[in-house]
């Protein structure tokens, strides 16, 4: 201890205090936490003192680069596309990178996306890949630089030095009630996708009862956060604020999820999914100078599912494999006639992961079949005891706590407005 | 953890968001901390949330019973007098305890003083005792008891079963940044000295460098929490305010300081010491209904020495044995010729802790002999290059360091103006 510079409990008293962490401190509590020398209770207090009482702009700019610092940052000096990457705050039904990323990669662009695997009730893109027969989602840096060169999209897992700060600040938050704390949201996120490298980053923030974020002031200020740490990292950064009080598309659950974006790659899809899957490739492609791209007609003519093919190929998948299906089925149906107004996303997400679809903790496994289907999107009219949704499972027995989920979940013919997909857009200045 | 009825998580995010933790989530977390479910990352970001967001008073209240009901309350119903004690938060030179206890004890009433040892500047009651040849700290609850009926003084250390919630929170709050919550400070204070059993309980409140709480605001609020959950527990409260900006009496130092409680014992002593000794014991008396004693005739005649010399026997010590004498001094002469207006406490304190006579971690040993003597108090005339200060030691090598504690730390003919040494008196309504 004699030889370390600062020590925790002054810097935990400044932020306390409200005070500012002068950036040697914040360079030195990141790395000595990283090493253990800081203790998990005394991050906890800096954690609840920062959830409580804030960080200034460059603070947390400097926080971040500190959790970057951590590990290494991804070297891309050797892809010969100009790279460009999307990052989702966590949805249900939220499908979206897997379309997305060969599509951008079919007009020209690199997608080098580092994701991640699922817990509660929002799905991960990994679990959703790995229903696929055959592909894996851990490559070398030297495969994932290929990969990248040679398709144009990458998604795969992020290795053990991708800010290791951050894994273990995001496992002591999630037990000690500082997971909310935006600074530390943004943070968390920017320092793994400036990590990762690209160029230009796309955030899609969602807001609503099935994100993460349930108001629209604090999503803003999330958007806001990261974009601001975003630019000032030098990575183009640009947010898009979506509606999550409506599940994305008409399924949620892992090889369901699969089986919708490839629905969407052959020019099809659920007409939300589309929407938003257009709308990201714009920015995704804009912000590394391809604002002349047609992302619509490359999904039309095939381009880009000629890409997922590649990209599935490419890491030991078989795109033509048929996916898991269920052992067991149960239908709910409409409870009145009328306009459907409301299908909540919490609910079904907290479903799909009864159902199997998702994990509690970490080491838990997750089912590919498992999933909800629902037959009818909001704004569509629907009749007393036609089929509304689908509850897709291996296990029988789990239905029950699903259906429970679901108590309340859907609305026929109320005064409910929804919100717009598509809310706001924040750009860096 | 599926047996518990509740978990941190949700415990600490009712704090977090500045809301009132119901009655069995506090008596939970309580005993959920003590017995280990509840980790100590999640116990530092509670009270990191409960410094920075406070706790109503009766929910406070209820922390503290938690917190006496996580060990044994100590049963006095076998004492055939009625009980009073007092409590100080600390201070340089406050050797009050040692002529106070004895005292109050002449005059009729039991004082069961459990008390503990000094970390920092400040020294500690047992440490000072430990300094007489023979003296022992330790008694079994029997002999604690028999010794209040015999003698009707008893200072020895608390037992472990004495709130042991306490003693693991306050080595977690003093690694992580939260020792300064005003709540945990007086439901700490307050569950150890509920729980020794005392009917009454008069607490000296310092304010000032040398004190724990620097300024009155503070103290103001730290006496008035305390005085509040004295009262609701049933235990006749009342605090006085004293100035802690200079030290008490004239030595700080373990043997220097028991040397001076035996001159206050024989009716002498400095000013200072005879008239704060002479306040709490008034009180002290007050609180158990002898306000006709008269404890300033009781330190005249003898009658709170003769207790005195009991209660140390009674511990095994021997009250004749002469005292432990320091290896080597160090004299520093007064600066300008005029009147002491500042020695500073905090300085003096430090000087006497670098010299031997505190600990910095609780394993450390102290020195008997190591300490400061002062030979003016502020308000007196000094003549530039008299002898003002006298340091003690059994190690020549620590005089250097406490040399530079002491730099700034005495002023003589400036304009400051010293607060009285009693300040004000709080009681419960």
């Amino acid at each position: 201890m004699a030889s370390e510079p600062f020590d925790a409990v002054s810097v935990i008293r400044t932020k306390r205090d409200r005070g500012r962490i002068p950036d040697p401190e914040i360079d030195w509590v990141i790395d000595a936490y990283t090493r253990g020398v800081v203790a998990e209770e005394q991050m906890a207090a800096l954690a609840m003192a920062i959830l409580l009482n804030g960080m200034a702009p460059d603070e947390l700019s400097r926080w971040t680069e500190a959790m970057i610092g951590s590990g290494t940052r991804l070297d891309l000096s050797g892809v010969n596309r100009p790279t460009t990457d999307k990052h989702s705050t966590g949805g249900v039904g939220d499908k979206i990178t897997l379309p997305l990323a060969p599509l951008v990669a079919a007009l020209g662009a690199a997608v080098p996306q580092l994701s991640g695997r699922g817990l509660g009730h929002t799905g991960g893109t990994l679990d959703k890949l790995e229903s696929i027969p055959g592909w894996r989602a851990d490559l070398s840096p030297a495969e994932f630089v290929e990969q990248l060169n040679a398709v144009g999209a990458v998604i795969c897992a992020a290795g053990a030095d991708l800010a290791p700060a951050d894994r273990k600040l995001y496992a002591l938050r999630d037990v000690t009630g500082t997971v909310e704390a935006i600074p530390l949201i943004a943070s968390s996120i920017m320092s793994k996708k400036i990590a990762e490298g690209s160029s230009a980053l796309v955030l899609d923030v969602k807001v609503g009862s099935g994100a993460f974020m349930k108001n629209l002031a604090d999503a803003r200020e999330l958007a806001e956060t990261m974009v601001a740490l975003g630019t000032a990292a030098g990575t183009h950064t640009v947010a898009l604020l979506t509606d999550m009080d409506t599940p994305l598309g008409l399924t949620a659950g892992n090889a369901l999820e699969v089986r919708e974006a490839v629905e969407v790659l052959a020019g099809g899809g659920p007409p939300d999914v589309v929407e938003l899957t257009l709308a990201l490739a714009r920015e995704m492609l804009a912000a590394v100078g391809r604002d002349d791209a047609d992302p619509a007609e490359a999904l039309k003519d095939g381009r880009a599912m000629d890409v997922w093919r590649r990209m599935i190929a490419a890491q030991g998948g078989d795109p033509d494999a048929p996916l898991p299906t269920p052992a067991e089925t149960h239908v709910v149906t409409a409870p009145a006639t009328g306009t459907l107004t409301r299908l909540d996303a919490f609910s079904l997400g907290v479903a799909a992961w009864r159902l199997g679809a998702g994990r509690a903790r970490k080491e838990d496994p997750v089912s590919a079949a498992a999933g909800v289907v629902w037959r009818a999107g909001v704004g569509e009219q629907v009749t007393a005891g036609q089929p509304l949704l689908e509850l897709q499972t291996d296990d029988a027995a789990r239905i029950p706590r699903a259906l429970e989920a679901l108590e309340g979940a859907i609305g026929v013919d109320t005064d409910d407005e929804p919100l717009p997909l598509l809310i706001d857009r924040i750009q860096g200045t």
